[in-house]
């Protein structure tokens, strides 16, 4: 599972606050032990404030990228903030959160990521929001796929986050989810998936219960990438457990390995 | 899901113990928490004793029926035994755990089954053991079908364990495991299955993580009946929060009920 590290997220209240007194010390820290907990890339959001985000997410760039090994993801639904962003960045591998189906989306996104060779993440939302059912989901996935074609961006780029709607809204949003997951490596073969967890239990009582089920079974369902909180051992248990049940951790390796570090919290 | 409630097991010590002293009481209070807890059926297992098994299921299903409203679950291998203890079962409906491919186990349980109108577990393992591929197991699960067909058992009595081997000693056993048991009522619709999780941790630490993520990825995979301790909150809470997100619990109901009931655990 390629961990994207969700914690610095000027949308949670205490990041919110760091930024606002460029606590430099503070986020390298919070990188760093999401790091050490077994992020893949360090998912960067510094706000939706229009004023502040363009400065912001370039000051969270260059504050952090020098004090972790691995990659970063800039995720901002603003394109002038990723592009300046991207002017101080200076990892060989990038992420970019995200596009959508939608046409000025794409234009405007697709030729920075072509520039800088990204990952990308594509939501499979378009201009009349997120469809109820696999078949039309899976029709904005194949805009989300030709535009990639377009712009001769690897498939294997390219992450598409089929999108969680809660089940409090609508008990089938879970099958639906899962079901597209799965027809996306099917339909495009080197099209990977991703998704952020949490939103599938908004509104629900003890929703980390639900978030765990709901990981587990992402992972059946072949989920390759999870944005998700690596210091919340709980559900980083259920990721080792479901990946050594699936086959996909060699020997099982993963999952002692965490065990050996006291991280299996039952 | 159906809930086959595995507490009363002589292979366990504090149950080997009671049945040693017949102690009634103890064992109707088993039966009662675990049918409170969601049960459908309550397993009753005597242990393997042949000199005492006879007598001892016998003595367990007289000791227990008239205190639940739940049918009992007869989980033995030995037909006797099976045979005396439903010459005192009074309920309308019965499960009896389990037979095999094999040739003398069909021969000798399947009447047995039948004259009663039970439901019936049936194991993938044939007189070569437990074979290590999905079409393999397949092959035993197709014996197992024409079986039931052959004795006019009706296909929707037939719940098949595809059985589990832990992934401690080979890492595809999970994958195997949840392959086949979806392809089971794709192949045979009608036929639904069950399953004991434990089996899968065997070996491993941290036991019980594996067996709740395990329960999530069979009921992703489509699991029907599990043979698990309705008295584990935590498991129970992965069972809920699993079968909301795959549209199996209309409205979250039953998600809800239990956490009203205090019962949902993180």
């Amino acid at each position: 599972m390629i961990i994207v590290a969700e914690r610095i997220n000027a949308t949670r209240k205490s990041i919110r606050e760091a930024l606002e007194k460029k606590d430099r010390e503070f986020f390298v820290h919070e990188a760093q032990k999401q790091e050490k907990a077994g992020a893949a890339f360090i998912d960067v959001n510094a706000g939706t404030e229009a004023t502040k985000e363009v400065a912001d997410l370039k000051w969270l760039v260059g504050s952090i990228q020098d004090d972790v090994e691995i990659p970063l993801c800039l995720d901002s639904a603003n394109d002038q903030a990723l592009e300046e962003a991207l002017t101080v960045y200076n990892k060989k591998e990038v992420m970019i959160n995200s596009f959508t189906a939608e046409e000025n989306r794409i234009k405007a996104l697709l030729p920075i990521v072509k520039k800088y060779d990204a990952l990308v993440v594509g939501l499979a939302m378009g201009e009349g929001g997120i469809p109820q059912s696999v078949e039309e989901r899976m029709k904005l996935v194949e805009t989300l796929v030709k535009a990639v074609d377009e712009y001769s961006i690897p498939r294997e780029h390219l992450f598409i986050d089929p999108l969680v709607v809660p089940i409090g809204t609508d008990q089938n949003q879970g099958r639906l989810f899962l079901e597209t997951l799965q027809a996306i490596p099917q339909t495009y073969p080197g099209v990977r998936t991703v998704c952020g967890l949490s939103n599938i239990s908004f509104g629900m009582p003890n929703r980390r219960l639900i978030n765990r089920s709901f990981l587990a079974l992402s992972i059946g369902f072949g989920l390759h990438a999870a944005i998700i909180d690596p210091l919340d051992d709980k559900l980083m248990g259920i990721l080792f457990a479901s990946e050594a049940l699936m086959g996909r951790d060699e020997y099982c390796m993963n999952y002692l390995t965490a065990f050996r570090a006291g991280r299996l919290n039952e």
